[in-house]
């Protein structure tokens, strides 16, 4: 197998071949997995929690600047933090892949460990999916949850008075697509972040008396702007609540860029944000960042508009 | 907004116009729709049945031969009918698109439409999505459904004794194809089943006392084989359990085509096929087409091997 195209191997060997390397999954929680026209997948509390994200070759990733496998944990965290900023637990992905018919079948197999191997670090796995040709790769991956006896947190809960607290780092996918842009390989915790974004999973969980929360997809004030506009607040945060981490410091020194500019505007971290009733609910590991007030809907920083750009996928900077 | 590309639209304005268009769904079957993380989706019975298909531009449709509102409706039926194909009620879309820059807002809004109305023959609606740049359009559809009581109708159910039946026409997409590949845009009946194909939903919820069930998306022959393999039988198939539809006979005799080739591998028509213990099962609308008989797993024609193909999406005729 190790030369062949996925046009040589052909559709049903190769789900074949991708169902063979998943982990496989409890039966009490996927009754029905890979196999059948649908997956049945649990969903304790009687509603499914259910999210899609796309990643296309080129504008999420580059065949130069990424592993398959890094690729295949790219796309399953920012399908995962989305149903972890719901206040819920993940329960299975299912995946669809357009892939040209010279793709490499090796290359398929590790972005299927990829997607296999993050799902593992929250206790699911892919239950069904789609492959089909394609002029170049396309990536889709549903992910699904549920909540037991919890009820969703959304982004409309935010209320004048809360605080406003982050878990995760920011700034780091920004500035390390910045470095491989720019033709470096390193640091490589700035590219890594680039490659394999790392939701902090435990410490979303954590957030069980946020009233409304969010995942960091297109950077911290574009992403709590959607707090504020659904939840018909203003939302202030306070830039010297952060401390500027070394490595975007050293980048931002080098490449005469902003590091705050970075951490307010960068994209593809998938941190988490929240707002809480009060610094007591705060859980342990978030930082608190901000607060909430009344007003027309928008998002300040420091107490003045903030005239930095948010990430749009249709835009080419 | 008339000649508008995505493109200079923008992903967010290109969301909310979507969303604007879609068919609202009710709040019981859906607590969260568009706009937050993920979407909460009803999962009576505690268990969510969930499916994924994609579709590439010139593999399933191409802008020349399909509407957009056609290669949505397509989108949505061929999921749609993986719900029902598991017994199950179909609760939900989630829709992600990969877009040129250069797509004109327009065909979007129409797909869009196609989906939705598609969507609305079922009582469901477009719950979440994503939309990325990407070098040729991808659609990928996730659908969800529930299943309450029931228990879901799997493809290994199948037992020597039982009979083979067949709900909704086959061969049509397939003829349809042919047409449109040869130049023609018509007999519209063909061509028309290629471009929207119209599973007999209403025939699958009669089917409850279905042993095993299938949608026919590949060809009759290669999906009762997933039958076949799964349940560890034979599957035999009468030829002359089918009237050979007019529309049928007469291509195949302008085209010096074979009627009934199409009939047992035509993909795409999205029809249902079902065992059952026994004739008085058979639901009223559906056609006994075969019979089940123990042995290494396989699918006979009247008795003996069949040599025809199905259907490979990798592969090239």
């Amino acid at each position: 197998m190790s030369d062949q195209t996925v046009g040589e191997l052909g559709e049903f060997a190769l789900i074949d071949a991708i169902a063979s390397r998943l982990a496989k999954s409890s039966a009490a929680s996927v009754p029905v997995g890979i196999g059948d026209d649908s997956a049945v997948v649990s969903a304790k509390g009687g509603n499914v929690v259910a999210c899609l994200d796309m990643l296309t070759q080129g504008v999420h990733f580059r065949l130069d600047w990424s592993e398959a496998s890094d690729i295949g944990r790219k796309a399953a965290a920012q399908n995962l933090a989305d149903i972890f900023a719901m206040g819920a637990s993940p329960t299975a992905l299912l995946v669809g892949l357009a892939l040209p018919q010279e793709t490499p079948v090796n290359w398929v197999m590790q972005l299927a460990d990829g997607l296999s191997a993050e799902a593992e670090l929250v206790g699911v796995t892919v239950v069904g999916g789609d492959i089909v040709r394609g002029d170049s790769i396309v990536i889709s991956v549903t992910a699904l949850g549920e909540l037991g006896n919890s009820q969703a947190i959304l982004r409309s809960g935010a209320m004048p008075g809360h605080v406003v607290a982050l878990a995760g780092r920011i700034g780091f996918a920004q500035a390390g697509l910045l470095m491989l842009s720019r033709g470096f390989r390193s640091p490589r915790v700035l590219v890594g972040a680039h490659r394999v974004p790392e939701p902090p999973y435990d410490l979303a969980k954590l957030a069980v008396h946020a009233t409304s929360m969010i995942d960091i997809s297109d950077g911290l004030v574009s992403d709590l702007g959607h707090i504020a506009a659904a939840s018909g607040v203003v939302i202030d945060i306070e830039t010297n609540s952060f401390e500027i981490p070394e490595a975007l410091a050293a980048a931002a020194s080098a490449f005469n860029g902003n590091a705050m500019e970075w951490i307010l505007t960068g994209g593809e971290d998938h941190a988490f944000a929240a707002t809480f009733k009060t610094a007591l609910d705060v859980p342990s590991g978030w930082t608190i960042i901000g607060s909430v007030a009344s007003g027309s809907p928008s998002v300040t920083v420091d107490g003045a508009e903030y005239l930095g750009r948010g990430w749009d996928h249709f835009s080419t900077n």
